[in-house]
C-alpha cells in the first residue's frame, strides 16, 4: 500500500464524518444517510410531540417554585411604557440549543436528544427544525437566530450545499408562520478546516473566495426569512502568531470584504442591520473584534462605521477584560448598540463558558443600557448560551432558558425601580452640574482655549472637589435588586 | 416513530461513532473497519516509511540553517557531569502526535495524516503503533507516554476493550526492543461521557467503579511494558458550579481511590512511580489538583504524601497564575518533583494551549530547577506539546519536535554556563549568610524563642537591610542565555 | 557638603516622616508633634461628637429608603437559630477605617477627616482611638480589629514604641468596657523599609529578630484586650523574584518563626485562635501564603495543622484564581474556616481593591459556608474594607459598612430561605445517592479494592449518568435572593 | 476645640506635606525648606559628583562581566543601515530614577539617596536636575522626559507654581547645553487629590479649568526645553463605577480638551509630536484610552487621527490583555506609532510593575515593529521603567538602565540577523502570495464582488489550505536570538 492513495482516499471521507463534530451533535453526512453506521432513520417522519412532558412556559409570579414556569418574565406586561416582550425581544439561538453536542477540547458530546437519529442527512435537518418551532412555541419566544451550517447539511458541491439549505429554509419559513420571526441569520466561517487561517482574513485568495460565496448565500436566505439583522462573528479573522502573519494586509481585506457585504445587501433590497460581533480571542490568539471599541475603529478607519452595528456578548465583554455594561455602554456611545448575545462567563474562567445569565445585579446593569438606548430594536436578546456539558435532560434545556429569561426580566423590573425611585440619576446628574453652566457650554461646544481656562482657574484658585458617593451609589442600585 | 425506540437504539451507534473525537483524528469504531462510510483500509499492512522524506535527525551544531537537524541538542555530549540525553530524559507523547486531530471548540480536525485510513479499527491502531515507534528512532527520542485510550479502540465490552488493548501492547512491547522504553502509562478518565461528572470523583458510584477497573487495567499494561510512571491527570476531577456539588465528599472519594491505586501497585510488583498532574482548571471550572500546593495538601491530609510525586506541566503552572520555575521549586522543596510536562502556554490566553516551549529564558529557569533537583530520573521530560491547528504539514511535527528539545538543550546549557560563573549562586548565598551564625542556627534549629529574639532585636536596634540586587541578578542570568 | 554626612543625617528624618504613608493619613512623628510644619494640636482633646450628624444606626427595614439606617440587618432578630449578630460577629478594621488615607500608587492622600491634626502624636492616637468607639457605636458593631503600628505611634527606640502602644492599648481597654470587644489583633510587618525583603522570611537574621520581637508585643496586648484571635498576614513574606531567592530556606524560616508564636501563645496565657491569612500576591510577585491549599500544606508539612485556622478574604479568594466560595469551602473542609475577611474585589481587576461587598449572590455563597460551618466563633466577619478613593465624606464611612453589613444581612436571610425550601439540598443529596448503599459504604471505609471494583464494573457493563441539574441549581438558588 | 477649626488650619498643612508621596522620596514643602523636622541642608550646593563610584558606561562587548559596561549597546555602531544610537534613541524618565521612593500600596519609601536632604525645596530641586545629567552622561544617554511636578516644588499658588517650574527649567536648559535633549515633556494630572476624579474628564468644571492651565504650562516649558514630543496619559481620565459616571459626556470633555491642545500647540508654534499613552486601568478600573486600538477609534471619532500618535507602553499592553508586539503593530498599522515607553511587567501579575525589559525575545520583538516602522523619530525609547522597592544601592540605577539598554540593543541585533537570513520573511511573503494575482488585485482595490467571488468559488470548488507553519517561523525567530 501507498501513502498517496490512502491520502487521496480518505480525505474526503474524513471530511464527511467530522464536518459537524463541534457544531452538532454526532452525526454521519447527508449523502450518506441510510449507511452502515449511521442510522437510518433519517429519512422517517417525527410524529407527535419533540417535548411530550413539556407544558407552554407561562407566567406564575415570584412566588412560584415551578421549574417549568416564568417568575419574572411576564410578555405582555407593560413596564416603562413598553410590555416586557417589546423591551426584550428574546431569541433561541439555534446552535446551541438543537447543535449543541456538549463535546469539549476533552471531551465527547453528550446529548443525545431523542429526536436525533444519528444522521445529517436533509430529512433529520427537517425534524430538528420542527424540533426548534416546537420549542419556540412552547417557551414562548417568538425569534430565533441561526448559523448556514447549523441547520442543513453541506452536500458535494457548492451548489448542492445551496439547494440543501435553500429546501430547509423553505421549511422554516413556513414554520415561522406569522408568528414567529428571524432576529438574525450568519454563516459559519470558522468550523471547517477551509477556514483554519480565516474567512475573510485568509491568506489564501481561494477561501476569501469561497468565504464570499457563503456569505452572499446566507444573507439572501436570511433576506428570505424576513431576518431583521445579520451578523459577522469571525471567530478565526484573526491570528495565532503574529511571526508568520501580515496584520495589515488582513485587516484590508476585511475591510474589502464588509465593503462587499454592504454592496450585496442593498443590492438585493436586504434592509435588517449589519452587525459586527467583537470577541478578544478563542480560537484565535487574537480576533479582529478584540472589543466594541477596537470594531468601531475598524470600522471608522475603513468608512463603514454608518454600515454597521454591534451585537454584544456579555462573556466575550469579560473575556476582553471589560465589564458587560462597559461594553453595552461603549457600543450605545458610539451610536452602535445593535443586539444583545445574552449570556455569561465565569469570572474565574479564561474561555468562553456562554452560561445562561443568572446573576440578577448584572442583569439590571445590562438593561440599564438596553433602557438608556431605548431599546434593541431591530436588534433582540439573543440566547447564545447553553447547557453546561453535564446537563443532559431535555428539560434543561427548557429550564436554561427559562432562568436566563426570568433574570433578563427581573432586571428590566429593577430599572423600572431605579428609575421611578430617581435618586441614582439625581445623584449622576448632581455630579457633573458644574457643567451645567455659562463656562460649562463654552467647554463643551469647544469653545473655551487654553488661555480662558487658565485665566478661570487662577481666579479661582484650589477647585473643590467632592466626594464620589461610590457606595452611596452601590447602595441605592443593590437596595432595587 | 416513538422517541423510546430512537433513544434506545441510536444511543450506542453515537457513541461510537464520536469515541475519539478530541483525542484522535475521525474516525470510526473498531467493530465497523470495514463498513461503509469508514474506510476500508484499516486490515491491510503499511509497508516502507511513514516518513518518506524526512532523515534521522542529527546534531549540526548552532550554525545549521536546517529545519530538521538539532542546533543545541547532542544527546551524547557531557554537560555538568552527565550526558544530555540523560539530563534531559525526552519522551513523546503518543496522543498528541499521533491522535491529535487539530479540532478545537470552534473548529473541526485539520489533520489527515497519510498513514490514517479513517478507521478506528486495530490494524489502523498497529499502524499508528508503528509510525509512532518510526517517529522516536528519527527524532532520536527513545521514551514515549500513552494513555489507554489512545492507542487502542475500545470492544463492545470491557473484556473486549482489555483484550483490543493487550493486542496493541504486545505490539508496542516488541517495537520498543532493546533501545526504546516507556516514561509512563496513564488512563484517560475524562472523554467519555461516562466520565462528565468525574472518574474518582463521579457521584455515580457505577463510574467510580469503572474508573477503577480502567485504571487497574491500565497499570498493569504500563507495568508490562517497563513503565518507569504512572500518571494520573484528573481532568474531570473537580467540579463546574459548588451549588451541585458535595466537594468534601468527592475529595474523600479521591483519596480512597488513590489509595486503592498504591494498594494494587505494590500487589502486582510496580515499582514505577506514581505521578499527579496539576491542572487549575479546563475543563472543569475547578480541578481538584489545582497546583503543585494543593495537589501536596490533598497528599499530607490523606497520609498518601511518600507514595506519589507530581508531573508538573509549564502551560498548567501559568494558568494557575504561577510561573512554571515556581511550580518546579514548590514541587521540588516539597520533595515532589517527578517528571515535567514539557510544554507551555500564551501568556495573553486562558486556556490551555500545550505549545512546544521555544522560549530560552524559560527553559533556562527550567533547567535550573532540574539540575538543582540532581534530574528528573525516573520521569523525564515528555512532550505534551501539540501543533498548532494549522500546522498540517508531516514535517511540522518533527519540527516542534526539534524546536522544543534544542530549545530545553539550550536551556541546559545556559544553566551550565551560570554554575561555572558562579556569581548568581553566590548573590544568592550572600544574601543569606547572616544566618550562618550562631543565633542563625539557633533560629533554624527551632531553639530561638521569641524572648531571645526580642532581646537580640532590642540590643541591635534598627537592623540593616540591604539591596536585594534582582537586576544584577537578571542581568547575569541574562547574560548567560 | 560631602555625600556621607546628608546620608546619616537625613535618614532617621525621613523614615520619620513617611512611616505612616501607606497606613494611615498623611500625619508627622510622635516626637515631633509640634513642631513647625506639622501642625500643634495634637496635644488638645477633642470635646463632644466625631460623628456629630450621624445618628445611632438602626433597621428601618426593605422599604426604607434611608441610607443611615439597616434594612435587612436586625441584629436580635434570630434567624436560622441564632441572633443575627451572633451569626454575622462584625467587627471594624481600624486601619482601614481610621488610618486609610486615600492613597494609591499613583496618587496621594484624599482623606481629611475633621479629627486629624495632621500629628502623629500620642494625644492624636487617642483622639483617633475615642473616634473609633464611637465610630462603633453609632454604627451598631461591638467587634473592631487592628495593626500595631495602626493605633500607636513609633518611638525612638523599641522600648519607647512598646511604651506608646502600652499607653493606647490601655486607653482602648477602658473605651471597650464591657460592651465591646477586640475581634483580633495583628502586627505589621509590611510597611516599614526594613521588612522590605519580608519579616519571618527575610534573608537578615537581624529583621527576624526584630520581627520576632514585634509580633511577642503584639501578642501581648492582644491578650491584654481579650482579643479573640490573632492574625498573621505576611504581605511580605514573599518573593519578587526566584532568581534572588532560597526560597526552602525562607519557608523553613517561616516554620520556625510560626512555631515560636505558637510558644510564646502558650506560655503567657493567650487561647485566642491563631488565624493565616493567604492571599497570592501583592505586595510580592508571589505570597507564601498563596490561598487557603497553600496554607494548608505548609502547616501540614511542618507540623504546624492543629495550631492554627485561617483568615478567609474574598478578594483575595479571587485575586488567586478562586470563588471566594471556593476558599471558605477548602478552608472549612480541612477543618480551618477561622474569620473572614469580608470584602470584594473588581472582578476585572488584578489587584487588591477591597470594597465592601453588596452582590447578594455572592453574599448569600459566602454564608451558605458560613451556616454549614455552623458560624464563625471565636471568629467573625472583619470589614477589611475600605472607601473608594474618592469617596471623601465622614458619611460614606457609615454608608459603605451599612451596605456591607446589609447585604451580608440579607445573604443569611437567603440561605434561611433556601435552607427552608430544601429543594437544593436535596438535589445535592440525590447525586451523591448511589454511594449511600453497601458498596458506597465499603469504598468510603477504604475496604473496596481495585479488584472488586472491577468485578462490580464488569457485572454492570455501561453505568448510567444522570445530568448534573447545574442549571436548575442555579434557578433554585437566584429564586432564593 | 472645634471641627471646623482643625477642618481648615491642618488641611493645607497636610496637602503639603503629602504632595510627592507617591511620585517622589519622601520630602517636605518648598516653602518650608529649613524647618525643624525637614532637613535643612536644602539651600546648600553639592560639590563634586553624585555617582562618584561610578565611571563612564562603556561597551566591552558580550564576554564582559563587568556589570558597569555595555555588552551588546554600541551607540555608533551601525546596524541596518544606522547607529544604534539612531534606532534607540534612549531617554531616561525622570520621574522613577529621580522620584522614585521605593513606597507601595503596602509600604513606605525605601530609597534615600544620598543627594536628597528631605526636602522638597527649589534648592533640592536644582541638586537633583544636576544629579540627572550627571547620570545620563555617565550612561552615555542623551534624551530624559519628565512630568511638571517632578521637577519643581509645588508653590502656594499657580502662579507660585509656575514661577518655581520656571526656575528649574532654566537650569535644565543650561545643563541639557548642545548635547543632551528633551524626548518629551508631561504635566501630572493625577497624583493631586484634585484630580481624584481626572483632570479632563472630572465632573468638576474647576478641576477642568485647572488641568487646562497646567497642560498649557507644562507645553510652554517643554516647548522652551526644545522637547520632541508631548505625552499625556491620563491615569485618572477613566472610572471607578459607571453607576455613578457619565462616560459619554466625560469622553466629549477629553474631546474638547484636546482639542485646545491642538490648538495651543500651533498657536505657540510648538512643533512636537501630541502622543497619547494608552493604559486600559490602574489606578481606575477603565482608562479611557484603554489600549491602542480603543485610543485610535476616539482619535477618529473626534476628528483628531491626525494631530495625536501613541506612546506605546509594554507593560501597560500586557494589562490590556495584548502582547507588546500586538500593540506596536496596532499602532505601526494605525500609522500612530510614535513613541515607546520600555518597560515589562510580569506574566503573572495584575498592575504595572514597570521593570526594566530583560527578555531578549521579546525585546527582538519589539523591535521588529520598529525597524518596519522605520525607527521612531522624533520618538524614541524611553524608559518609563523603575528599580524593584528592594534594590537600594545607587549603583543599581545604573545596572537596571544598562541591562534594558542592552537587552534592546540585542534585539536589534537579532532582528538584523533576521533581516539578513530573510526566511521568515519570505515565509510570510509566500503564505500571501495567492493574493499577488490578478483576482488578488481586483480584491484589494476593492473590485472584487460578491457575484464575481461566488463566480470563482464555484469554478474552483475546494480551496487547498496549506500549513501555516508557525512552529517552523517560532524556530527562525529562536534561531536568531
Amino acid at each position: 500500500m501507498k501513502i498517496e492513495r490512502i491520502g487521496l482516499s480518505v480525505l474526503c471521507l474524513i471530511l464527511l464524518c467530522v464536518a459537524a463534530v463541534a457544531v452538532g451533535p454526532p452525526t454521519c453526512p447527508a449523502s450518506n444517510a441510510a449507511a452502515a453506521g449511521c442510522g437510518g432513520d433519517g429519512d422517517g417522519e417525527w410524529e407527535g410531540e419533540f417535548f411530550p412532558g413539556i407544558p407552554n412556559i407561562k407566567y406564575e409570579g415570584p412566588k412560584s417554585k415551578n421549574p417549568l414556569a416564568f417568575k419574572w418574565y411576564n410578555a405582555d406586561e407593560e413596564i416603562l411604557g413598553k410590555k416586557m416582550r417589546d423591551w426584550l425581544r428574546f431569541s433561541v439561538a439555534f446552535w446551541h440549543t438543537f447543535r449543541g453536542s456538549g463535546g469539549d477540547p476533552f471531551g465527547a458530546p453528550t446529548k443525545f436528544w431523542p429526536w436525533e437519529d444519528g444522521t445529517n442527512s436533509l430529512a433529520m435537518a427537517k425534524r430538528r427544525m420542527r424540533a426548534n418551532f416546537e420549542f419556540l412555541k412552547k417557551l414562548g419566544v417568538d425569534k430565533w437566530c441561526f448559523h448556514d451550517k447549523d441547520i442543513a447539511p453541506d452536500g458535494a458541491t457548492f451548489e448542492d450545499t445551496n439547494a440543501n439549505l435553500d429546501e430547509i429554509v423553505a421549511l422554516a419559513k413556513e414554520l415561522q408562520g406569522n408568528t414567529i420571526n428571524l432576529l438574525w441569520g450568519t454563516s459559519q466561517l470558522f468550523h471547517h478546516p477551509r477556514y483554519m487561517h480565516g474567512g475573510a482574513t485568509s491568506p489564501e485568495l481561494g477561501v476569501y473566495a469561497y468565504a464570499a460565496a457563503q456569505v452572499k448565500k446566507a444573507m439572501e436566505v436570511t433576506h428570505y426569512l424576513g431576518g431583521e439583522n445579520y451578523v459577522f462573528w469571525g471567530g478565526r479573522e484573526g491570528y495565532q502568531s503574529l511571526l508568520n502573519t501580515d496584520m495589515e494586509r488582513e485587516l484590508d481585506h476585511m475591510a474589502r470584504f464588509f465593503e462587499a457585504a454592504v454592496a450585496y445587501k442593498k443590492k438585493i433590497g436586504f434592509n435588517g442591520t449589519l452587525l459586527i460581533e467583537p470577541k478578544p480571542q478563542e480560537p484565535t490568539k487574537h480576533q479582529y473584534d478584540w472589543d466594541a471599541a477596537t470594531a468601531a475603529n475598524f470600522l471608522r478607519k475603513y468608512g463603514l462605521i454608518n454600515e454597521f452595528k454591534l451585537n454584544i456578548e456579555c462573556n466575550h465583554a469579560t473575556l476582553s477584560g471589560h465589564s458587560c455594561h462597559h461594553e453595552l455602554e461603549t457600543a450605545r456611545i458610539n451610536g452602535l448598540l445593535g443586539n444583545i448575545d445574552a449570556n455569561t462567563g465565569d469570572p474565574q474562567v479564561g474561555w468562553d463558558t456562554d452560561e445562561f445569565l443568572t446573576d440578577v445585579g448584572e442583569a439590571t446593569k445590562v438593561m440599564l443600557s438596553v433602557v438608556k438606548n431605548g431599546g434593541l430594536a431591530p436588534g433582540g436578546f439573543n440566547f447564545d448560551a447553553k447547557l453546561r456539558r453535564e446537563s443532559t435532560d431535555v428539560e434543561d434545556l427548557f429550564i436554561a432558558h427559562i432562568s436566563g429569561m426570568d433574570t433578563l426580566a427581573r432586571g428590566l423590573r429593577n430599572v423600572a425601580k431605579l428609575i421611578e425611585d430617581g435618586s441614582l440619576d439625581e445623584l449622576v446628574r448632581k455630579r457633573y452640574q458644574s457643567f451645567d453652566s455659562e463656562l460649562g457650554a463654552l467647554i463643551e461646544a469647544g469653545k473655551a482655549d487654553f488661555e480662558l481656562l487658565e485665566k478661570k482657574a487662577m481666579e479661582w484658585g484650589e477647585p473643590k472637589v467632592p466626594s464620589g458617593k461610590q457606595e452611596l451609589a452601590e447602595m441605592i442600585f443593590q437596595s432595587a435588586i
